[in-house]
């Protein structure tokens, strides 16, 4: 008998506006600084960026999501929400949140289950999953920004499923990978999960 | 070429003595109340037995281990920081942490990264993995004083190595699984791991 798609959600930059927020606090906070226009972000680590323009500014930005309520504050991405409870409701399909804390953990793991509680509800912290290896995380789908995914797990069970974020616009697929362009009914989401719940039922 | 063997290693009863601090906390705080010995301990939920004796005992038994400073307070299980650092530290052998939070997240979640931080060291902290769902994470053995350990997969990819604990002293061990008791050295800890790698490279 078929058995249920196992869907993995990346919480930055596919739930979560990470960059939007990031950009925002940092401009607000140094007014008079260089930044990085949402439109010039290139490579997944954004700190990377903000310290070729300076090793002051490089600390400042990383001092940015290292601050208290940061992560709990992000915006949703556009259509996320609606995405994520449609996809819970399925039938055949098992929904979990797969996210990786920051290395200073202190605020950032408790706000990611605050901000699934703010923004899905009490009973998605079942759903969460807080690794700092995916690769061990068994799934048919990982939808994630994060352009290359690595891990104790080569090759992971999981078919990855890119999601567009400014940092990851030009970058090429790898093998396997498809391209998931946003939440809204027009970028496929649907389309991707039925194809995957078809391929492992085969 | 033969692949590492995976394995993850349960916190609360494995690593962490739950039990016996949750005890020494409830009758400190308690101590005109009945309790629950440790050697009468029966069934995973330490609640269950708590309520058993009234309404009130059990309602101040959660609160136990919701406060502030529970997690990060317990003891290490005997031998189990020397046999986490020896198995970290194995040829062939990958370590992760695969610990559920409660459902009253709040304190639990950064507590459970301090305690690694303080017993382990920073770095473990890139092999935790915080999940309520433990089937659903890739390992072929899992170290768990849970006697029945169900979730979104299966049966799961890993074999169950029951941790003994007060709790579960008297279980009939359900196919597949393995007992551990306890990590000294005579506890054949090591001679599991090497019987599993050489099954898995076959
Ligand atoms: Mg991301
Ligand atoms: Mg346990």
């Amino acid at each position: 008998s078929p058995r249920n798609l196992r869907v993995l959600l990346d919480m930055d930059g596919v739930l979560a506006d990470f960059e939007g927020q990031f950009l925002k606090n940092f401009r607000e906070k140094y007014p008079q600084d260089p930044f990085v226009p949402l439109e010039d972000r290139s490579g997944f680590y954004v700190t990377k960026q903000y310290y070729a323009l300076g090793q002051d500014i490089g600390t400042k930005a990383f001092g940015i999501y290292e601050e208290k309520g940061f992560f709990l504050s992000l915006q949703p991405i556009e259509g996320a929400i609606e995405a994520a409870r449609e996809m819970a409701d399925m039938e055949g399909v098992d929904v979990y949140i797969c996210t990786s804390p920051i290395k200073k953990y202190t605020h950032c793991v408790v706000e990611k289950y605050q901000w699934l509680d703010k923004h899905l509800g009490k009973e998605w912290m079942e759903r969460m999953i807080l690794t700092r290896d995916k690769t061990v995380i068994n799934g048919d789908l990982l939808i994630d920004d994060k352009p290359n995914i690595t891990g104790g797990m080569s090759p992971p069970q999981w078919q990855h499923v890119l999601f567009t974020s400014w940092h990851n616009r030009d970058v090429t697929l790898q093998g396997g990978q498809v391209r998931l362009d946003g939440w809204l009914p027009h970028s496929g989401w649907r389309d991707i999960l039925e194809r995957k719940r078809q391929e492992i039922n085969k």
